[in-house]
């Protein structure tokens, strides 16, 4: 099978106009695919009006039980069933799942660095079986950023890395993936307020020369490593974009080529 | 296929032990099965916590827009996921869904009435196909009690009318369909406040005799409604009683004869 799996991220979700713009064109993508969406502010702003303060510990966000039951509201239910029913809306047959249904991404709670993150999952592992009994049934799944440990502990989850994880079981399953990250920037920027300093292509030995001279940095970095580790194991092809560039026939925005 | 649909009420979704011993019971149930859940009063807790006040017209509940994020939040997002994660502990590969969700269940925004009661769905269909395709590949779909109208609007529902859509519409599949609606009683009883006063049969003739001397009144009316509705459509079997009754390899309790 030809399987797109586009991720989605917060600044799509958070605005009502470019959501729907994003939900016409998934919607008008042709063959398999599956959505994998970020979280967005509205679990920051439900937080603030239940009274919860945002737990940091040396400058990093804490997951505790309070924001994860917050997070499973929101990105599990609020979030992912408003998307779920608008793209049925569109003739989609869209199905919301986090990690935990089906059993499609088991996680490990993070451990062994110097601060406690809380209720934050590592992905273990996809499973492609459940994910390809639904694209056979003409159906398509809508992830949230949650996953499980198989414990029966749910754990908030970056949306980019099971995007990764579930394009690369995909892949290893046999299937021809498409792997697409929809950002706010048109791509790899040589200048980073300037979209027409896109980098159409990049290699493994450009990024380090990027990374050296400080032109990709901050939340590109771990994007561009999930994109290169797809890519590297069984991801038929990896891009980075916008919405309408990647979504379009002829995907416009940077592709990453493995080593 | 031999399916089980069982469906279980906000009281033992409320009590956290009582989900902990059902989980285990439905989990031990073999064959495929289906779970239906009640909302429970986490929605009014999280409503009273985000200041909504419960909306009344004419001593009745409203859902309002605020009501239905939080109930969308509460039931398809913290209730549905933490059950499908506990069930994923069990080795129940759980999947939790609204009706929206591979477009299980469609309704119609409730009108006709004196009152206008919000964002409200009445069932119009379920959709055998999707259910059973989860059914086959080992998967147990986890209901929520919302539905969607098919043009982008989720709407809040009732889980019994859910759980007897779903069975009728497996029935009328041709499968061999079990319902069991568990709830606080061991089941029709002639004295309220007395277990062993349990009716184990009830034809549509006693319901009517029982009705008119007010042996079954409020709640039990509409849940009987619901029962006889399925039996006489195309549900093999129709039971109501207490978890640890109807989850047994014979349930005890009272099954529902139709006309």
């Amino acid at each position: 099978m030809k399987i797109s799996v586009i991720k989605v991220g917060g600044n799509i979700i958070n605005d009502e106009q470019a959501l729907a713009s994003f939900l016409d064109q998934f919607s008008a993508l042709e063959g398999p695919k599956v959505l994998v969406h970020g979280g967005g502010k509205l679990a920051t702003a439900m937080a603030k009006r239940l009274g919860i303060e945002p737990k940091m510990v040396d400058g990093r966000r804490v997951t505790d039980a309070d924001t994860l039951e917050v997070v499973t509201m929101v990105y599990g239910g609020l979030v992912n069933k408003n998307i779920v029913a608008k793209l049925q809306a569109k003739g989609t047959n869209a199905i919301g799942l986090t990690g935990a249904d089906a059993n499609i991404i088991e996680s490990d709670k993070r451990t062994g660095w110097e601060i406690d993150f809380g209720f934050v999952g590592d992905v273990r592992k996809a499973n492609a079986s459940p994910i390809i009994g639904l694209l056979e049934q003409g159906i398509t799944p809508v992830v949230a950023p949650l996953t499980h440990n198989g414990e029966g502990q749910l754990l908030n989850t970056n949306a980019d890395t099971m995007a990764q994880a579930t394009a690369v079981a995909l892949g290893q399953a046999g299937h021809e993936v498409s792997l697409r990250y929809c950002f706010e920037k048109a791509g790899v920027l040589l200048d980073i307020n300037d979209d027409n300093s896109l980098v159409p292509v990049l290699n493994p030995q450009k990024f380090e020369e990027f990374k050296a001279e400080g032109v990709v940095a901050d939340g590109m970095l771990p994007k561009l490593k999930n994109a290169f580790d797809a890519i590297d194991a069984s991801v038929t092809e990896v891009w980075l974009g916008k919405v309408e560039g990647l979504l379009s026939k002829e995907p416009v925005g940077t592709k990453i080529v493995g080593s």
